[in-house]
């Protein structure tokens, strides 16, 4: 276990009963009040994905958006917001995912991405996969690539991953 | 008019009707697409608000994510996130603000800033300055000081910055 990894552990807090009863939820904003942690989990995710053929990473609101800037400048790449329904402004398509009661909306402006480039998907948080699936079919819908995820926190337990389909998965920190 | 500045112009892309009919949307993602122009944006928050006397920068959900963090990393500041309504989910206090129709809320943790700490508050955007203010609002609460205001985009014919009350308002660009 690297220092990293062990730094992490004893970083995010865990929250019982949040957002509903049953559910314990991993709080990442103590990594966040760590400006040099923050710097290492950067620099761990730049270090993972460094090689890699990428054409941009795409970040799913809102907490995505935190380390998937970073990511993508760190890569020199484009940032590719994928956001909740109604928030982008230009030309959109649409996927809808299912949440525990009802679905929910993902969109991704038309023109952020070109055909055949290959994309890294990012959020903080991987567990069922619904919203990293919806953010796939996206991208596939716009003719790019999933070239892998990228992922801080894993809840395995959940086996979010194998519903992804990919031989490119990265998180930083599994439970 | 900097370099920098011509670039902002040609790049921010105007969005006619919205979010709704006679409104124009400063559209900020055609920046993201370009990661050469992103950094260029990130360094020259860096070189504004470096020498300054700040303990963190608040950024405001979710387009305040995206530069804010990087900002905060830049001057190796904890860095704040200000989500909306139920979204935290350690122990938050809130504050409503106005909207068109009816109110909305913004919430803070309540560990995210100790007493006296000054905080810079990062968005994209300064519109009316109605969520700025509540983010205000929210330090003030927590006996935090704030130490200025960061936007990549003012719409001075808004007015929202004399809303503000601040000698330390800084935005990359204004309309």
């Amino acid at each position: 276990m690297s220092d990293l990894h062990s730094a992490l552990l004893a970083t995010i807090r865990n929250v019982p009963d949040f957002p509903k009863k049953g559910i314990v939820f991993k709080d990442i904003t103590p990594i966040l009040s760590d400006p040099h942690l923050s710097k290492r989990v950067s620099e761990a995710f730049r270090d993972h994905w460094q090689g890699h053929q990428l054409d941009g990473v795409a970040g799913i609101e809102s907490r995505g958006f935190i380390f998937g800037m970073q990511l993508a400048q760190h890569l020199e790449l484009p940032f590719i917001p994928i956001r909740k329904k109604g928030k982008l402004p230009f030309h959109t398509i649409s996927q809808s995912y299912n949440l525990e009661y009802g679905t929910a909306e993902l969109e991704i402006h038309t023109d952020a991405i070109k055909a055949g480039q290959r994309i890294l998907i990012h959020d903080d948080l991987l567990a069922t996969g619904g919203t990293a699936n919806a953010t796939a079919s996206l991208i596939r819908k716009l003719d790019g690539e999933v070239a892998g995820f990228s992922f801080l926190v894993e809840l395995s337990f959940l086996a979010g991953a194998s519903d992804l389909n990919s031989d490119n998965i990265h998180s930083l920190i599994k439970y």
